[in-house]
């Protein structure tokens, strides 16, 4: 089986990699190869049981896309994306990476004799106005923002693939991923990693909202498991929709900081400032955290156990030694 | 005030021009010019008192569509579309047509200095599968055809270049309309007039469902009036989601029928034969009738009072003369 992982140079794009060699299968198949396609060179991953491969990928540019995705690519997975404050303040290139480049791995896995298996990272992004809580698999996706526009856009293309039979696809909506290894990104959600992960490593962070404000959350490690999960899961369980929200948990940033404490004691909660952000507080303002997830957790996806499971996978699996 | 009508040699743009041209004016402005661009060469109106240009336009060519969309373009109806059943038997000039030309019009209103509004005509196939009735305003748009899917994606577009004012944006989805004049066409709802068209003409027709099958319709003479009033409703009236479901009248075929003869004798229903079609069913089948139009109605839009109504407004505005 092989498998290629667009946005493969990213932090969840290579704990996925991880992951699926220490595994060395995928729905009871062996791996002969995974590739790790990125805009930027992706690091590759050097005690790999299974062949990787890395390959610069523009996926704007469709002959790009064709050289990652070929006859021979039996999975996909599409976690390439410009993030939410990214999308919001450069249109443009939103528009580029986040449709256009979405809509090229499609029609490039239209133009095949065969029919991969997609799998589509979608966002909580898709949620927002006035639709009433909780957000359940039937309510309106009803964007605040470009990135979730965008991403919505691409829900519904994945489906009609999938329908006309061009692909086995399926989407996840991620929750925040928290803690988010490595620095800051252009992710409006980016302070609800920051908060936690730079007090950890002993340094500074500041959370630009309140700490009542709530959010739903889920840890890198669990969301590993749930995207090898989802393309586990037999295409007839699926049923007409193939989007999924991937379970995760409602927490207020107080009770994040509340479980670093309990984990890691008292010291990192003092490195966190409180300076209000307006830019951020609109854009995570319409964000929504009341979510059912019942499909996905009927299907075998999960949500981490508690937060304090977060603060501990961050610490085994990401924290810098020293 | 510039109004352009995309799609203006269909049977919807020549009515709204009609109308418009009766009025002379929108939203209390007086009406300088009608532009009707279309594919095919559209039919001009002699009787104008308002000057009418046509022109021949390509909306999957953006310097087509600069020539129709100008610094000086007030209002654009974009009623341009390949209908249901051919976009799911030609899935790229659906794409084409319905997903890239939308995605055309939107970005040369971009790259204006001007911020023109437009109205976008969405589709009930935008609705369907696993989600309970009523239809509401916050109903997840879950499209069973390729048709659906990029109606439902330029929905999400239009919302979200109105958000980030590269347009003052409006949407409505649009029910089916009947009695439509003119010839069946590639619309998997086309018999819907059809059954009553041709009989009222004379004819021959056959109705390829069963006569319980329900459905929302509108006429086409309250379809113009609720498309202008949708230009005059104040954006901020229309609040963060700018699409709206167009009113209708859910009825079975026997009422349509039934309405039918009331309006014109019992003559009509006897040229109606009833084979069965699989293919319509199977696309018509998902489609719902059970439809919450509330919004809509609250900001000036309107369903016709009775079936019969419908038919009257056939034999009044498009019944062939002799």
């Amino acid at each position: 089986m092989n498998i290629t992982i667009i946005g493969g140079g990213g932090f969840l794009g290579q704990k996925l990699a991880r992951a699926l060699v220490a595994r060395g299968t995928l729905d009871g198949r062996q791996i002969s190869c995974i590739t790790l396609a990125d805009v930027n060179d992706p690091a590759g991953i050097t005690d790999a049981r299974v062949p990787i491969k890395t390959a610069r990928c523009d996926i704007t540019d469709p002959a790009s896309v064709a050289q990652v995705v070929t006859g021979e690519t039996d999975v996909i997975y599409h976690l390439a994306a410009v993030v939410s404050s990214h999308a919001e303040e450069e249109f443009e290139e939103g528009m580029q990476i986040n449709l256009h480049g979405t809509l090229n791995i499609l029609e490039r896995c239209r133009e095949l004799d065969s029919v991969p298996l997609l799998v589509f990272t979608s966002s909580l992004a898709v949620y927002g106005g006035e639709v009433p809580d909780p957000i359940t698999e039937v309510s309106l996706l009803n964007p605040q923002s470009s990135y979730g526009t965008q991403k919505a856009i691409g829900e519904l293309l994945v489906n009609d693939y999938a329908r006309k039979g061009y692909i086995d696809g399926r989407g996840v909506r991620l929750p925040t991923i928290s803690i988010r290894p490595g620095k800051p990104n252009r992710a409006a959600s980016s302070f609800m990693s920051s908060i936690l992960r730079e007090p950890l490593n002993g340094q500074m962070a500041n959370c630009p909202v309140d700490e009542d404000f709530q959010h739903y959350y889920l840890s890198p490690r669990k969301c590993v498991e749930n995207l090898i999960r989802v393309a586990e899961i037999s295409a007839g369980d699926l049923g007409g929709n193939r989007i999924l929200q991937m379970p995760g948990r409602t927490l207020s940033i107080r009770q994040m900081i509340d479980a670093m404490t309990a984990v890691a004691g008292s010291e990192p909660a003092r490195l966190i400032t409180w300076q209000p952000e307006e830019a951020v507080r609109q854009i995570v303002g319409g964000w929504r955290f009341d979510i059912n997830a019942d499909r996905a957790l009927a299907l075998g996806l999960e949500a981490d156990g508690s937060f304090e499971e977060n603060v501990r996978a961050y610490i085994e699996d990401d924290r810098p030694a020293g």
